[in-house]
Protein backbone atom coordinates (compact mmCIF):
# COMPACT_ATOMS: atom_id res chain seq x y z
CA UNK A 1 0.00 0.00 0.00
CA UNK A 2 1.39 3.44 -1.11
CA UNK A 3 2.10 5.98 1.75
CA UNK A 4 -0.61 8.14 0.11
CA UNK A 5 -3.22 5.16 0.36
CA UNK A 6 -2.35 4.47 3.57
CA UNK A 7 -2.80 8.12 4.72
CA UNK A 8 -6.02 8.40 2.77
CA UNK A 9 -7.40 4.93 5.60
CA UNK A 10 -6.15 6.63 8.31
CA UNK A 11 -7.61 9.89 7.51
CA UNK A 12 -11.00 8.73 6.60
CA UNK A 13 -10.75 6.58 10.03
CA UNK A 14 -10.03 9.58 11.86
CA UNK A 15 -13.13 11.44 10.45
CA UNK A 16 -15.37 8.72 10.87
CA UNK A 17 -14.48 7.71 14.66
CA UNK A 18 -14.70 11.63 15.63
CA UNK A 19 -18.12 11.38 15.58
CA UNK A 20 -17.98 8.78 18.23
CA UNK A 21 -17.23 10.81 21.44
CA UNK A 22 -20.39 12.86 20.82
CA UNK A 23 -22.45 10.50 20.05
CA UNK A 24 -21.69 9.10 22.92
CA UNK A 25 -22.05 12.60 25.27
CA UNK A 26 -25.06 13.68 23.68
CA UNK A 27 -27.17 11.10 24.82
CA UNK A 28 -25.57 10.87 28.31
CA UNK A 29 -26.03 14.91 28.96
CA UNK A 30 -29.02 15.18 26.23
CA UNK A 31 -27.66 18.67 26.28
CA UNK A 32 -27.33 20.13 23.07
CA UNK A 33 -27.42 23.76 23.29
CA UNK A 34 -23.85 24.70 22.13
CA UNK A 35 -23.91 22.71 19.18
CA UNK A 36 -25.17 24.27 15.73
CA UNK A 37 -28.45 22.73 14.15
CA UNK A 38 -27.05 24.11 10.77
CA UNK A 39 -24.17 22.88 10.71
CA UNK A 40 -25.62 19.04 11.03
CA UNK A 41 -28.22 19.45 8.70
CA UNK A 42 -25.66 20.55 6.37
CA UNK A 43 -22.91 17.64 7.39
CA UNK A 44 -25.95 15.23 7.45
CA UNK A 45 -26.83 16.67 3.64
CA UNK A 46 -22.99 16.59 2.64
CA UNK A 47 -22.20 13.27 3.98
CA UNK A 48 -24.99 11.20 2.46
CA UNK A 49 -24.03 13.17 -1.44
CA UNK A 50 -20.51 11.81 -0.22
CA UNK A 51 -22.30 8.26 -0.02
CA UNK A 52 -24.48 8.28 -2.82
CA UNK A 53 -21.02 9.34 -4.95
CA UNK A 54 -19.06 6.30 -3.56
CA UNK A 55 -22.33 4.12 -4.51
CA UNK A 56 -21.81 5.86 -8.35
CA UNK A 57 -18.53 4.73 -8.13
CA UNK A 58 -18.71 1.65 -6.48
CA UNK A 59 -15.83 2.76 -4.34
CA UNK A 60 -16.18 0.94 -0.66
CA UNK A 61 -13.50 3.05 1.27
CA UNK A 62 -16.07 5.93 0.63
CA UNK A 63 -18.94 4.03 1.22
CA UNK A 64 -18.37 2.56 4.05
CA UNK A 65 -16.97 5.70 5.68
CA UNK A 66 -19.57 7.78 4.88
CA UNK A 67 -22.07 5.38 5.57
CA UNK A 68 -21.10 5.39 9.29
CA UNK A 69 -20.17 8.56 9.55
CA UNK A 70 -24.03 9.36 8.32
CA UNK A 71 -25.24 7.42 11.11
CA UNK A 72 -23.47 8.90 13.71
CA UNK A 73 -24.09 12.39 12.41
CA UNK A 74 -28.37 11.61 12.18
CA UNK A 75 -28.13 10.32 15.89
CA UNK A 76 -26.82 14.04 17.13
CA UNK A 77 -29.27 15.52 14.24
CA UNK A 78 -32.26 13.65 15.80
CA UNK A 79 -31.15 14.64 19.40
CA UNK A 80 -30.71 18.67 18.18
CA UNK A 81 -33.99 18.47 16.42
CA UNK A 82 -35.80 17.33 19.91
CA UNK A 83 -33.99 19.83 22.05
CA UNK A 84 -37.12 22.34 22.36
CA UNK A 85 -39.01 19.59 23.35
CA UNK A 86 -36.60 18.73 26.46
CA UNK A 87 -35.70 22.07 27.54
CA UNK B 1 -18.50 17.20 -15.66
CA UNK B 2 -20.62 14.02 -15.07
CA UNK B 3 -23.07 13.38 -12.50
CA UNK B 4 -20.29 11.68 -10.37
CA UNK B 5 -18.32 14.70 -10.19
CA UNK B 6 -21.04 17.22 -9.82
CA UNK B 7 -22.68 15.07 -7.03
CA UNK B 8 -18.69 15.03 -5.20
CA UNK B 9 -18.30 18.71 -5.61
CA UNK B 10 -21.87 19.40 -4.11
CA UNK B 11 -21.08 17.10 -1.42
CA UNK B 12 -17.74 18.66 -0.72
CA UNK B 13 -19.38 22.01 -0.81
CA UNK B 14 -21.94 21.12 1.92
CA UNK B 15 -19.69 19.11 4.14
CA UNK B 16 -16.78 22.02 4.36
CA UNK B 17 -19.69 24.74 4.64
CA UNK B 18 -21.22 22.83 7.29
CA UNK B 19 -18.95 24.47 9.88
CA UNK B 20 -20.11 27.79 9.32
CA UNK B 21 -23.05 28.26 11.45
CA UNK B 22 -21.07 26.63 14.23
CA UNK B 23 -17.78 28.98 13.90
CA UNK B 24 -20.93 31.51 13.76
CA UNK B 25 -22.44 30.38 16.69
CA UNK B 26 -19.69 29.05 19.32
CA UNK B 27 -17.86 32.92 19.63
CA UNK B 28 -21.47 34.43 19.90
CA UNK B 29 -22.65 32.31 22.70
CA UNK B 30 -19.21 31.22 24.28
CA UNK B 31 -21.41 27.58 25.16
CA UNK B 32 -19.21 25.01 24.08
CA UNK B 33 -20.65 22.18 27.33
CA UNK B 34 -22.51 20.16 24.80
CA UNK B 35 -19.87 19.71 22.08
CA UNK B 36 -17.27 16.76 22.87
CA UNK B 37 -13.62 17.77 22.83
CA UNK B 38 -12.97 14.22 21.42
CA UNK B 39 -14.96 14.30 18.52
CA UNK B 40 -13.20 18.07 17.40
CA UNK B 41 -9.73 16.62 18.50
CA UNK B 42 -9.99 13.56 16.31
CA UNK B 43 -12.35 15.53 13.35
CA UNK B 44 -9.16 17.91 13.22
CA UNK B 45 -6.75 15.29 13.32
CA UNK B 46 -8.61 13.90 10.24
CA UNK B 47 -9.16 16.85 7.70
CA UNK B 48 -5.48 17.52 8.50
CA UNK B 49 -4.35 14.09 7.58
CA UNK B 50 -6.79 14.40 4.67
CA UNK B 51 -5.40 17.85 3.80
CA UNK B 52 -2.06 15.77 3.69
CA UNK B 53 -3.11 13.32 1.58
CA UNK B 54 -4.64 15.99 -1.11
CA UNK B 55 -0.80 17.53 -0.84
CA UNK B 56 0.60 14.39 -1.93
CA UNK B 57 -2.07 13.52 -4.32
CA UNK B 58 -2.03 17.21 -5.98
CA UNK B 59 -5.84 17.24 -5.58
CA UNK B 60 -6.86 20.47 -5.36
CA UNK B 61 -10.71 19.79 -4.32
CA UNK B 62 -9.16 17.65 -1.39
CA UNK B 63 -6.48 20.45 -0.75
CA UNK B 64 -9.06 23.34 -0.52
CA UNK B 65 -11.81 21.42 0.77
CA UNK B 66 -9.76 20.33 3.75
CA UNK B 67 -7.94 22.79 4.24
CA UNK B 68 -11.07 25.38 4.75
CA UNK B 69 -12.65 22.82 7.14
CA UNK B 70 -9.67 21.99 9.40
CA UNK B 71 -9.62 26.38 9.96
CA UNK B 72 -13.41 26.19 10.69
CA UNK B 73 -12.94 22.80 12.76
CA UNK B 74 -9.65 24.83 14.84
CA UNK B 75 -11.81 27.71 15.98
CA UNK B 76 -14.20 25.03 17.72
CA UNK B 77 -11.55 23.29 18.95
CA UNK B 78 -9.86 26.34 19.99
CA UNK B 79 -13.07 27.81 22.41
CA UNK B 80 -13.35 24.41 23.42
CA UNK B 81 -9.95 23.95 24.69
CA UNK B 82 -10.77 27.46 26.62
CA UNK B 83 -13.82 26.71 28.11
CA UNK B 84 -13.03 25.53 31.48
CA UNK B 85 -11.06 29.26 31.51
CA UNK B 86 -14.64 30.76 30.43
CA UNK B 87 -16.72 28.70 33.35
Amino acid sequence: MSLSDLLGYAAALLTTSAFVPQVVQTPRTRDTRAISLGMYLLFSAGVALWWIYGILLAAWPIILANGITLLLALVVLGYKLTESQRL
